[in-house]
């Protein structure tokens, strides 16, 4: 049995030895469908014990009722109630370590003052020095503006913290990359572009986080000019690298080819159109994009500028009407939109082998086993489904790449080449239409996608410095 | 012999075994100053060696000659020169880590999405949650603008790194504080402070570090009335609180009392104008500031608004003219301006048992040789001196206090507790005019000023939050 959707909680009890047995307590959480999985005793008299006990339930619908069974035993008093999600919470889940301790005075000299101010001088004499002597050579700040954060939308600067400090925690385990959350306290495109210059010097890349669209996008391209250091919407081309890494071996389960299908994408935000830009660069002709007024084309003037750019590269065919017109005869949806959008009979609409990448979160496009039967392959943004399409799958790997090169950008090769990378990693004899994507703890993917990107970095021209390794080839 | 002053470098040398024996290397390296404490075998062929030998040398300029000692051995050939502080240095000082390790897809899905979102929206919900659910609890940004660096000055954001990151290793290593390290690209005081506040959720304090007087008043002014986290130019207060703290002690090694001593402070920058503050709150009565111009006094208006306001609240005998007439009679001397201003003459017109604080660096106002047959106590800025007045001895505790009390500033009361702390780490037994302030490594500076920081943000009425062991009393 696996634990993903089920929650464990802590309960503080405090026991009255003489009123009522332990075993009781052990029953009463078993019968309102919790699992007892660890038990600790806090502290004991000669009456009472004070027990932490961690239960596991299956879904958090059971944890007000068990919460109330709980309270109504006699002689036990549930102290407080903690849920390990939020223990993990605790204080953050990051910390800031010095690499070397600080044993005595002389380290203290070289680390801070007199020593370290030859180290500065040397990057005065040379700023690019700051790569090899300061944090900057491994270290990305995750940056949002907490206007479109997960599931929940625009929040509070704070409330954006812990998904950023997640992924933080991610870069540093997955792929060595520090990375340092920061959750700017402004909406406002030019002071996010001038907050983020500002402090960029400390930084060899800059994650992009949860920034509504469009504004995204000026955002982007702005700081793309201003800074030397790679900017990456990861939102846009992280979730476009592993789409594309997922397309790869999709086509390779029904034997089609990138330049000879129909892909329709459903929802042109921020995502949709990084997701179509990466399948254009990656041969596909025939792509038609979705939105609300359906399927974008020349024939229209878009408020969105974004939109007429769209209209000028996409839908060579002009094809006009809703998702349910267009979609006749696709090889390919990509759902990037709400949950229930595309029907049974859209998808009977398909080409044969349709492929389905309902990728809405947390309710996909259409629900997979809805079908299963009659999708060659199916794919989501969910973890209990096969084949999630996660951009975890993407970031640390490409930028410990683009760090390790010091690139200048990350531009489009590269992230073609971190596509076919992660679709590289599964290997033929393992391919199937439930296994077109690579686990995130699967550890041959950072590697992989290093050694690509930075390849993709040298050829393109954005590596500023060539890893020993590479010297060889390119 | 301490190696204070003296520096390590690594020498690898490639050795020919046929021409040359090891033995020859190190007897020309000690003639040459230098001292061999460690010798790594790096690799070896049948013919040849390659080794790093570590180096002392006393000072800096016995580099260059011994490296060109080492060339001109025939059959050795130097390969590279690395110093130890800038091999200190390689990558950066400080990583970014997560506090638990993530193991398998439930802790995944517990740190990041989907469960992180209900993290997110406990804080949306009760924005103050994010002192106890994100690194804002325990998180310090220390920010510079790198116009003010060390002896340096004004250099490049990215030269100012060094300092930064120093500064966060000791605030991890003394007081357990996570410090992040940002230097600005911009120098202009409205973009520092918009900066600044746009970056702040993340942070439970601002130090702000080496920014140029006079804007440092008013970035820190701004800041203190915009932000609800302590704001804290460690230039000023923590050199105030150290020299505070200094005074204490140094004044009872002569039996004189705050309140009835003459003291002159010479230079009046955002440090001269901060250790006058802390004078006055701590009792001082008679206070004489001395910059360029002489004796500043009600008589003159400045163009500068600090000074009118200086005017106003010291020098309350209207002395005027130059630091030599006004330092007649005077019981201590404060120096933050330039190495020589001070000369044997100016001390002997002083009060008797002179106290002489010459803290410019790396040349203090007066060398201490000089005047220690005639000066009661004499305390510099540096390290090769007794007494020295030490930046760090400050804000590590003072934050560690602010952070744990959920401090929204960093007051008056707050450094006066401060400094009594450190001032009090020396016992009685112990002090006399050679030690009147504790080393930066003695263990008991730390948990003294939280203690003593904590009760003053209470009383004060700063303290958001009154940790359990301050709950009886305050």
């Amino acid at each position: 049995m696996h634990a993903l959707g089920g929650k464990s909680i802590i309960l503080r009890i405090e026991l009255n030895g003489e009123q009522m047995k332990f075993a009781e307590i052990t029953a009463a959480i078993a019968q309102a469908g919790g699992d007892i999985v660890a038990i600790d005793v806090i502290s004991t008299s000669s009456t009472t014990s004070v027990r932490d006990l961690t239960v596991n339930v299956t879904s958090s619908e059971h944890i007000d009722p068990l919460v109330e069974q709980v309270k109504q035993l006699r002689g036990a008093k549930l102290v407080h109630v903690s849920d390990r999600t939020f223990l993990l919470h605790l204080g953050g889940k990051i910390e800031t370590r010095p690499k070397t301790p600080i044993q005595n005075r002389d380290d203290l000299s070289r680390v801070y003052t007199p020593e370290v101010s030859r180290v500065c001088q040397a990057i005065e004499e040379e700023p690019d020095k700051a790569f090899s002597l300061t944090i900057k050579r491994n270290t990305v700040a995750v940056i949002t503006d907490s206007s479109a954060v997960l599931g929940l939308g625009s929040i509070h600067p704070c409330a954006a913290m812990p998904v950023m400090e997640g992924k933080a925690m991610l870069f540093k385990q997955l792929a060595d990359v520090d990375a340092f959350p920061i959750s700017l306290d402004t909406r406002d495109t030019e002071s996010i572009i001038q907050t983020i210059r500002h402090i960029a010097p400390a930084f060899g890349g800059i994650n992009l986080e949860d920034i509504a669209s469009p504004r995204c996008f000026e955002i982007e391209e702005r700081l793309k000019q201003e800074l030397d250091i790679p900017v990456f919407h990861d939102d846009q081309h992280g979730t476009a690298v592993v789409l594309y890494a997922a397309l790869i071996n999709a086509l390779r389960t029904v034997n089609k080819k990138m330049d000879e299908i129909k892909v329709v994408v459903n929802g042109v935000g921020a995502a949709g159109v990084a997701c179509s830009k990466i399948l254009l660069a990656g041969g596909v002709q025939n792509l038609i994009g979705v939105d609300r007024h359906g399927a974008i084309h020349r024939g229209e003037t878009y408020e969105q500028e974004m939109w007429n750019w769209y209209a000028q590269h996409t839908n060579p065919h002009q094809e006009t009407g809703s998702l349910q017109e267009v979609i006749k005869g696709a090889d390919v949806f990509i759902g990037l939109s709400r949950g229930g959008l595309l029907q049974r009979e859209d998808v009977m609409q398909m080409a044969n082998d349709p492929i389905v990448f309902a990728m809405a979160n947390p309710v996909p496009e259409i629900q997979p086993h809805l079908i299963e039967d009659i999708a060659a392959v199916i794919a989501t943004g969910r973890s209990d489904y096969p084949n999630q399409i996660n951009n975890v799958l993407c970031f640390p790997g490409i930028f410990r790449a683009a760090l390790d090169c010091r690139a200048s950008t990350i531009n489009e090769e590269m992230k073609l080449a971190a596509a076919e990378a992660i679709a590289n990693v599964v290997q033929p004899h393992e391919l199937n239409a439930s296994y077109i994507i690579p686990s995130v703890f699967n550890e041959k993917i950072v590697p992989s996608i290093r050694q690509a990107v930075i390849k993709a970095a040298i050829r393109s021209g954005a590596a500023k410095k060539i890893p020993k390794q590479f010297h060889a080839d390119s």
